[in-house]
């Protein structure tokens, strides 16, 4: 079912993949929408503008190669909305190697498919929420 | 738009989370998908065995009375996919009150929508993400 908007949501997606690891600052802001709202590792991220400076961080003090490469990349899509889940695996910035889990959610808007929503976390490390 | 589908997303979640502060196991997993996948604060959890499990560490040794409580619950719904996002105060378990940020996504399937994927984290505090 919804192959045509499989394919389109996992073009975007890896798109968007390969700009962040271009440094395409334009191409990772391509598909993005003005009202988006992130949920950064950090913090919430709300509106383009916001956004779009995450990314002076992501790209200060490069330790060497930026690597951001999603797997597991599973695609739920409608005929307008669809969600994507993947685990990327980045590195070379001031952070260092690390995994983290995505969900994007898009919506078509005039007839073109938009990110809305990111949420990007690490796994939590605490003992309290780990069960023994 | 979708404004149909938007109220029966928010009853979905909604019921979820007042079936989650009054314990009710069944209710938890009464709009759950048998292949969901959850990115957990901890870990990843594949399949509606793995995700009712994971409900026995919620439970075990309570503090108080349990608090579920989402807020600022956005949600974008097409005619058979869907996602929300929101903000959810926890309190009441063994890991005191918490604040965390969730997705949820959805999709209908025989004409009922059911929840295929849930993305629950804390935000990180580690040094190494935040701007100084």
């Amino acid at each position: 079912m919804r192959n045509l908007e499989k394919r389109q949501i996992e073009n975007i997606v890896l798109d968007w993949a390969r700009a962040v690891s271009a440094g395409d600052r334009d191409g990772i802001l391509a598909r993005h929408a003005d009202d988006l709202l992130m949920f950064d590792f950090p913090n919430t991220v709300r509106g383009i503008a916001a956004y779009d400076k995450t990314w002076d961080f992501f790209y200060a003090n490069p330790r060497g190669t930026i690597t951001y490469a999603p797997r597991d990349l599973a695609i739920t899509a409608g005929q307008d909305v669809a969600f994507a889940c993947c685990e990327v695996h980045c590195d070379g910035t001031s952070a260092g190697p690390l995994d983290f889990r995505l969900t994007v959610g898009l919506e078509r808007r005039n007839g073109e498919w938009i990110i809305t929503h990111e949420h990007h976390s690490m796994v939590t490390t605490e003992e309290r929420f780990i069960e023994q």
